[in-house]
């Protein structure tokens, strides 16, 4: 058996033992509360806090009600979105949490890296969660990702699995691409304009695209990103109708993928400008799934950091 | 008996029994209360979620303690309060919660019928509360007057209740008239300056004045409104001396009404402007008992909705 | 026996006899949890609401898991940190949630006596607690700190302290001093540039130093103040280099202290600024102690306030 985590900064070099067990764990926490459990006591008496350095609502109350459905207290830390606080002011913020004790750390920032080194300075038995780094890695996300593709689809050998929008950008990307690869799906494909696509050195294992058309095709499942609306100049494409044209997901491009092949997004949408409306809406979404499977992989990950074996 | 309720959007058409019986559970509550339960665990492992996009602490406060004290968890929903978030977008956001199977959401928004959108695109189990939605309703506000009124004056067939302020534009107003008017005070008077006077063919059951001396003159109750100072533009008033030389309840005019007549406000009283210290901190005052009771109506809807049987 | 405290909002004056108890019982919160206790039940069912007009996540945060690690609920009320809220605004504030059932309103607000204007018009049962009103008292930071350095230095009739910084408008030099003077310190050495020490009339026990070399001579604790970048201003001194050379903390002058003197610091540093890194990381820093302690002392003033006796 892996060891237990004692930090998730992210899924690069994750053994597949672990991802597989931390995903079975998402399941049985499903499962516990599908029949009804409304509350472990996995983490009584256990105490974390949410550090985020970025605005995020829905990643915050996903670890929220995660933490507090373990029997976990939750204390948000109210950090002033304007400072991005690092170096010696970001390692004092991290001695004094450590001092008050608590247990677990969930650190959201716009710098990549930040979560290893809260880790590399962590002085006491305090875990630290990354809840999203700058571009790098947003392992919770690719965990859940995972999760809701193996429900649906197990044999990831088998699988071609489209990854389309901003991608140079994207934790979500970075993460879901470490996840599906440890877990042995082989076809993965990154789709994005030229000036958004990651270089060639990195995500090596994936085929790339510019054409959305020719990416999709037959693909099984397919994650589409959110455009940050600033990174549109970068582009070649005039304003966000064009961009819909070219890379965004609507019915037709869909009919190009296996038959119900999955339509996933981290969200929040932008509805017209990566998705439609009909296709978010429709029969092959399993974008609120995602948002259900957070939960369930953020209960898994702190109940295997900090529940007593 | 009335079937439980689901939602809470409005008092309007709300049947008198289903009035009742909520108030009749905030009575229930408050004696548990009273004789030192600090905690039921009526909704132990529910949680609920505050989503306010209108600023309100008081309001969001007093749900919090209700929840609370009834034993589930609370999560705030920090929504940035520039952004009013409607259509698709307020959608999203409704069904992303859902999908972290929350158990009721508590909503003020500055666009009324927004509560009702919510209930309408609702997809799921989860319960809709509504804490404020722009001029049309304000319904566990309304709950709490009557139930404050109800305190002391029973007899609701002859009650003479006066509501004056900024009527056209108050939620408070409305909600006040529609819980009265269903346990039977026939004797509602509307007084406003006429630019803040709604019009003839909403709340058709009550008589309107201009004049308040003559609208006080023996009512047992007169509930003040809170003057948003941007609305004195619209009045023939001068300044704020004048509006409340006018529409003001200070002393002499609590005199024209009945002996002990209850003075209620909803608070944050605007003291000076709407309503003199001296009648605010006065022995008819029953505002801080409003307070109080407003955690008492919550519990009894947050334990209508969502207690097991 | 003292009378068990009912509020808290200075420690000028406070019988030595009632600090000695809450040090005392701050210990025995720390030897409990020290011993695996995550959770003490002594004030289930009580509500504590930080009320803060000033930002301050660090102390906001340690009175938050002090009172959840007494099993108390905390709600945070948050006020916008641009109004100051006081006179009537402040009292209506105060009524509305004392006619709520708060147990006790933990403030924080940049005029100082603020706390004493809450107790004054207090009424019903909630207690008060003072987290830091203007320049006038912190009373849990100074009993934090009489705590860290009773832990290593029991005999206060012996002890120098030297409180070095801009003590004129510090808030934490007078608590330190109130506390340190009622367990018996008689050496008080105060510190700072003409321009940011206190009048003669206030804190008359102690000796006043602007040689920091001199102050520092022989102490066996030295408590450093944050120099708010501010008040450089009003110092003789051209800039921040200036001011670290004259009254910054850096290993050559900590040498001319006592052998092993603790080193303290309210928090958050300025590195480089008050002190240099070396001595705040190094072997004799207490800095991270204080910060456990203040949980402690904080979860020792809830207990002795809220809970049953």
């Amino acid at each position: 058996m892996t060891p237990r985590l004692r930090h998730l900064t992210t899924l690069e070099n994750m053994p597949r033992a672990t991802i597989e067990r931390l995903l079975d764990r998402a399941v049985a926490m499903r499962d516990a509360c599908a029949h009804g459990t409304r509350k472990l006591d996995l983490l009584a008496g256990r105490t974390i806090l949410n550090l985020f350095f970025e605005p995020s609502t829905r990643t915050r109350t996903s670890f929220e009600l995660a933490a507090r459905r373990l029997g976990a207290d939750v204390i948000n830390f109210d950090i002033g979105f304007s400072s991005t606080s690092k170096g010696e002011e970001l390692y004092d913020t991290l001695h004094t949490l450590e001092a008050m004790h608590l247990d677990a750390i969930v650190v959201r920032h716009k710098i990549s890296g930040t979560p290893d080194e809260l880790v590399r300075h962590a002085m006491s038995g305090v875990s630290v969660i990354n809840a999203g780094d700058g571009n790098r890695a947003h392992p919770t996300q690719g965990l859940l990702d995972a999760l809701t593709i193996r429900q649906h689809r197990p044999n990831f050998e088998q699988l071609g699995v489209v990854i389309c929008g901003d991608v140079k950008h994207s934790r979500v990307a970075r993460s879901d691409v470490h996840a599906l690869a440890a877990l042995g799906v082989r076809d993965i494909r990154l789709c994005a304009p030229a000036a958004l696509m990651p270089g060639e050195h990195e995500l090596p294992h994936c085929q790339r695209f510019t054409d959305f058309d020719e990416a999709v095709t037959g693909a099984d499942a397919v994650i589409m990103l959110r455009l940050q609306k600033e990174r549109m100049a970068a582009t070649d494409l005039q304003d966000e109708a064009d961009y819909f044209r070219h890379y965004g997901l609507d019915t037709r491009r869909l009919a190009l993928a296996a038959r119900s092949a999955l339509v996933m997004h981290p969200g929040p949408l932008n509805r017209g400008i990566e998705i439609s409306s009909e296709v978010a809406d429709g029969a092959q979404s399993r974008i609120l799934e995602q948002v259900g499977n957070g939960v369930f992989v953020r209960m898994a990950v702190l109940a295997e950091m900090l529940a007593r074996p």
